[in-house]
């Protein structure tokens, strides 16, 4: 079918892609001896993404267990331990334990010298009870070890390691280590964003190719009473074109994740919406695509578009977040604390006459200029965070301004903190009026 | 363009589909007077379908909390509070609030006569801190509650509200009134049920339309050797057709969620495997499709296909999960213990030869006969448990035979459990041999 090239299913799947990744566990093994702990337990489902990134594992949907504990500084290497109900056996040997050492073996990139090996829990057991005993198993049968976790390891989990005897301290080390990605997880990354690139294309396109139906009362500036936009022969809403982009997103090998946000007018105003609206001319349709990669990595594009419109607030409202993109883009480097960046977004829009510092809900500037973007969607640093701007982090950058009775334009790229500055994951134009883009 | 239109994308968006739905709360306000408690307190993130179950609202990446408090049985009514981040006021308002108040003014389908509100956190509030307080406000200020909360609550958010002066204690009131479905949750079950038959329509479509090379030395039994299927110029793999089914869910409004799994062959017999291979004629081919709707309501379909087969195993185990299939779903009626249903389907897979009791990677039918499915993917009740089946569950039932070997064979499919037996949620044909479907 030519609509099944034209989406990007003759393309060859890219071999790069669907390598192993592996993480890197010293800096677990290391924040265990910092705090003079005896191991680190994660316990969660296939939706806690720490796990996903310590383990490479997708994960059942019931909970289960990682333990990593340090060896002896000699000849007892650091261990870790993960404990997988019977079906996840295989999966969990070739992602979490095949994996590491295919890499181990391959390019050389790191060698963390943690030994790595599957358990399997009983169907019955609870994977915190499974903890309790690995460390043991692990610890020689010693009791009153103390353990790090997550702070948000499930309470019932908590409640068996404490009831075998230890002592549990909340650790962040797994999400400083998540901060800094490597070489590999943002191409990762970049593959990823390069999918929501074709996924913005397609709807840029759609939009372009969309009929106005009639002028209508547009020179009233009342755009409820034009005509929605025709495509394909019927009316265009948000939820035709999310669909649209979504099935653009499955083609290049990446989920939608839900997270395909498409608003006009005022419910592009509204950073969560969902719903299904006709997209009328001379309103803002703000697309907000945050795909996710096969080994969980997520993307983040948005942009903003007006159909046959006439000026007014679309239009000074995009050359202000454009201007507020420029300087947010600008301003990131090493060394620079997060804030400042999202301090000269604001100030930027302040210039161009909007509320810098908008309450939600409020007309303006409503939200932070970014954050991370790892395997979770929003993942530390916050661009309004004091701490400083280091290499390898990884940035969704967005300024927006919104009014809730007009619309919302906002425009959103990753990038990668690098060296000496940041560098797009991948580029898209710019401009409120949709072209074709060959998408 | 052709392609869009035969895609789906043509079609109106189903306005029924995007009515909010409503969760009856009183099962959860009558567990808290049964257990004595003061009140009900959910904390997770939008990853925890409890919640989403409970709130019906999509919810932020960060943690947030509901709390349920009963009234008096007088005057003062039942009340629940949902606490979520500022940037999330409008969407739970939309969803949780107005959502429920639709229904209630609608079709009256029940009223369960608890007066919803949303509470905003502030930025830095930890959810548990936040439910902490709502409870202290709503229960007047005393102290010593007793609070019942799902077992896998976050371990801060308990520390946070024992520390508050509250005992928890853990409930499975949420699993029980998740696990019998109202008429409502049937009708979207069905519809995400049926967008999994237009996905697996167009695999098995793609599979038809694929062009065997040449016989090659499939006389010797080596499936290995002879070449993998062409389709659209370019060799067939189980990633590109993945793809093209993803898209076709993406086009019916609904979403892959990572789990379209596609095997071949020995990755037939893995029931998690993701990886991308060649797609060879004479190999078992199978298609396990499990997307997720709007509002969060999961399907599962399951078929497997063999192209240009010469019989041999794939067909044996063919025969026998189709028999197994009819037993499953004969044996299905309210008051007839589950795990009668996997005896049966067992039973069935022994009688044609097959190991009924196979551990995980050996020969033969290596897990239960299936499990129940709503807001997530296996939920109660299990088809290996010793409960009655009832009306209104919907469980997946879905026989396999693997070898991991050779291959895997599994039909699945999706059933209510009515008065008197059960019904296909959606139906799609059985056939080893794959035609076009028109998908």
């Amino acid at each position: 079918m030519d609509g099944d090239r034209e989406a990007g299913f003759g393309s060859p799947v890219d071999p790069e892609q669907r390598r192993p990744l592996r993480t890197d566990l010293t800096p677990i093994v290391e924040a265990v001896r910092a705090a003079d702990a005896d191991a680190f337990v994660a316990v969660g489902d296939r939706f806690d993404d720490d796990l996903r990134y310590l383990t490479r594992v997708v994960g059942p949907e019931r909970e289960y267990a990682l333990v990593v504990v340090p060896g002896d500084g000699g000849s007892d290497a650091d261990r870790a331990v993960l404990c997988v109900p019977p079906p996840f056996r295989e999966q969990a040997e070739r992602e979490f334990v095949a994996g590491a050492r295919s890499r181990r073996d391959g390019d050389g990139e790191f060698h963390d010298g943690v030994a790595r090996e599957v358990r399997i829990e009983g169907a019955d057991d609870h994977a915190g009870e499974r903890a309790a005993a690995v460390v043991r198993d692990l610890l020689g049968g010693a009791d009153d070890q103390t353990l790090l976790v997550p702070a948000s390891i499930p309470h019932d989990a908590a409640v068996y390691l404490e009831r075998a005897g230890n002592e549990l301290a909340s650790t962040d080390a797994v999400a400083t280590a998540r901060a800094r990605k490597t070489d590999a997880e943002i191409d990762r990354l970049r593959r990823v964003q390069r999918a929501a690139v074709a996924g913005m294309a397609r709807a840029e396109t759609v939009l372009a190719e969309s009929e106005v139906v009639e002028a209508g009362p547009a020179e009233t500036g009342d755009a409820d009473h034009r005509h929605p936009l025709r495509w394909d022969g019927t009316p265009l809403t948000t939820e035709r074109l999310r669909r649209v982009v979504n099935a653009t997103l499955a083609a290049h090998g990446v989920r939608d994740a839900g997270d395909t946000a498409i608003g006009v007018g005022p419910s592009a105003a509204d950073r969560h919406y969902v719903g299904d609206d006709p997209i009328r001319p001379g309103r803002t349709v703000l697309i907000a695509i945050s795909p996710r990669g096969p080994d969980g990595y997520r993307g983040e594009l948005t942009r903003t578009f007006v159909v046959d419109g006439d000026g007014g607030w679309g239009r000074r409202a995009y050359l202000a977040v454009e201007s507020a993109r420029d300087v947010a883009l600008d301003g990131i480097e090493p060394g620079v604390p997060a804030k400042t960046v999202h301090g000269e977004a604001a100030a930027e829009l302040g210039a161009y006459g909007f509320d810098p510092n908008a309450g939600e809900g409020e007309a303006g500037f409503t939200h932070d200029a970014g954050h991370g973007v790892g395997v979770s969607r929003r993942e530390p640093p916050s661009l309004s965070g004091a701490a400083e701007l280091r290499p390898g982090q990884v940035v969704a950058v967005g300024p927006g301004v919104y009014d809730p009775g007009i619309g919302g334009v906002r425009l959103g790229d990753l990038v990668a903190v690098t060296e000496d500055g940041c560098e797009l994951l991948a580029e898209y134009p710019l401009g409120i009026v949709p072209r074709e883009r060959g998408g």
